[in-house]
């Protein structure tokens, strides 16, 4: 099958043997995947990746044969957990600390014709949500994280910082939650102190100190953020004005569907381009430029 | 009076003019007051600082005439806030944006033989705390705040970093309220990922990264120290594990008067040594040697 391979800091899409489901493992044929901010660090060499990337996808099952999963549409969460250890049992797969995850962490992913992931963690599409829709649900579920880390609602006054995508949806979440939220690009004026919780999705290590300057004394910053570079910042304001600082990562998917099927949240806007997989690689170039949003690969 | 004074890093005691307390302000001849590493920093140019430093004092209330505070032993909350803005009228005067800190920002500090302070500000101390004992309420208060910020009790596994005295009273506050707790100087080794709690009291910028490796996913970080350098760490595992950084700094008199009245944390064995006021700039030199810990000024 066709897929796209990174090794050593390079790109290419390559011919490659198509994957053996393991048992309990679903056989997907990728319909389309998007190409993430992650995928453009991955290239660059963060984890020391090398293989095939690709995490945000919808596909349709093929295998194997009798399973109950068999030609259903489906998106997937992408840790994949050992489901023995304590964090599995207690329901916190995603922080297994066994976990490989798709198309980051020893696990194949999907910027392929074909890719592999546990059944018990694929959702199925509801027929409300279109194929370039679902693309975006692993990264809305993201956004959606930071409900499940704070509390928000009519009254709270929310800043995002970071207009990409991620930085988007999640002020489209919070909106939807209630939430009075600016989202600010990197030149937007602010009042300074002035927010309940300030997310940082910059993708940039600029970002933080900003948004400590923005949040009031003893609120909230929830840092989307991953950079390769260590972080810098002076702590004192941290401390002094009692800021809570959250790391904040994947969610859980039913929140995502659910905002995608009661068509709560346009993603559609964030669509900026679609390659047929085998462009993948001036995909990743165009999906690197400046202002692009989403960009997606189709295998056929 | 006599008084200890910072000016462009240098300090030294001289005679200066007596305060005179301003409306709604006491008096205070102090009895003893100790020596923080906050005041270390500040000698050192930290906050632009210069005046007369100490926020830990324990004294007597010696005018104006008239006052219902003359004659008592008291204690005193450190932040001068207006008592007007949003924040002071949630009872969070201690982040008043307008507020003066005594002997930190804009107010004479307590390392003199008189200080002022509003009567706002001031706990009496019950009898059964000796004097000694009582210049340690305001560290313990910092240090019971982190147990007004997470949740602690029995079955939460903690760990301490930097065993001084701020370490050591967060420890025993940690202990007293159920949690199985480890006190963590700099060579001591302990299990990566194992703790739900990691207080950072090092003072140092290498705390932070060991607090990150420490905690567990998902845990909780409480930052206590502040430093003059920047803070500079790999923030990409604190989102990847979704850990939860509190900023952390004064907290409330009452419960630590109570832990000293019930006799919970024992506190006489962090003192190191006395001054006489006279001798500050020494009693200064000592408190800074490794392995000290409180260092107390007498000014008669």
């Amino acid at each position: 099958m066709k897929a796209l391979v990174f090794e050593s800091g390079r790109a290419a899409v390559r011919e490659v043997r198509q994957p053996v489901p393991r048992p309990g493992f679903a056989l997907v044929r990728v319909i389309a995947s998007g190409i993430c901010n992650t995928d453009l660090e991955l290239r660059r060499g963060y984890h020391g990746f090398s293989g095939i990337p690709g995490h945000e996808f919808v596909g349709r099952v093929e295998g194997p044969a009798g399973s109950a999963w068999l030609g259903k549409r489906v998106v997937g969460e992408i840790n994949l957990a050992c489901g023995r250890c304590d964090w599995c049992r207690r329901g916190l797969g995603r922080h297994c600390p066994k976990r490989t995850v798709l198309g980051i962490v020893k696990h194949p992913g999907a910027h392929a014709e074909y890719m592999t992931l546990p059944e018990t963690n694929l959702h199925e599409v509801p027929r409300e949500i279109s194929d370039d829709e679902a693309v975006f649900v692993e990264p809305l579920a993201a956004a959606c994280e930071v409900l499940e880390q704070v509390e928000v609602g009519p009254g709270t006054r929310a800043a995002v910082l970071g207009a990409g995508k991620l930085g988007t949806l999640v002020a489209a979440v919070l909106e939807n939650a209630g939430a009075k939220t600016r989202l600010l690009g990197r030149r937007s004026q602010a009042r300074l102190a002035s927010f309940d919780l300030v997310v940082e999705a910059t993708g940039s290590p600029e970002g933080m100190p900003r948004a400590l300057r923005l949040v009031r004394p003893r609120g909230t910053v929830v840092w989307k953020s991953t950079h390769r570079a260590p972080a810098r910042f002076d702590a004192a304001p941290l401390v002094v004005n009692e800021i809570t600082l959250i790391g904040s990562r994947c969610g859980r998917f039913e929140p995502a569907l659910d905002l995608l099927r009661r068509r709560k949240v346009d993603v559609g806007r964030l669509l900026s381009a679609q390659f047929p997989l085998s462009r993948a690689v001036r995909a990743l170039t165009e999906a690197a430029r400046l202002g692009v949003r989403k960009v997606i690969l189709r295998p056929r």
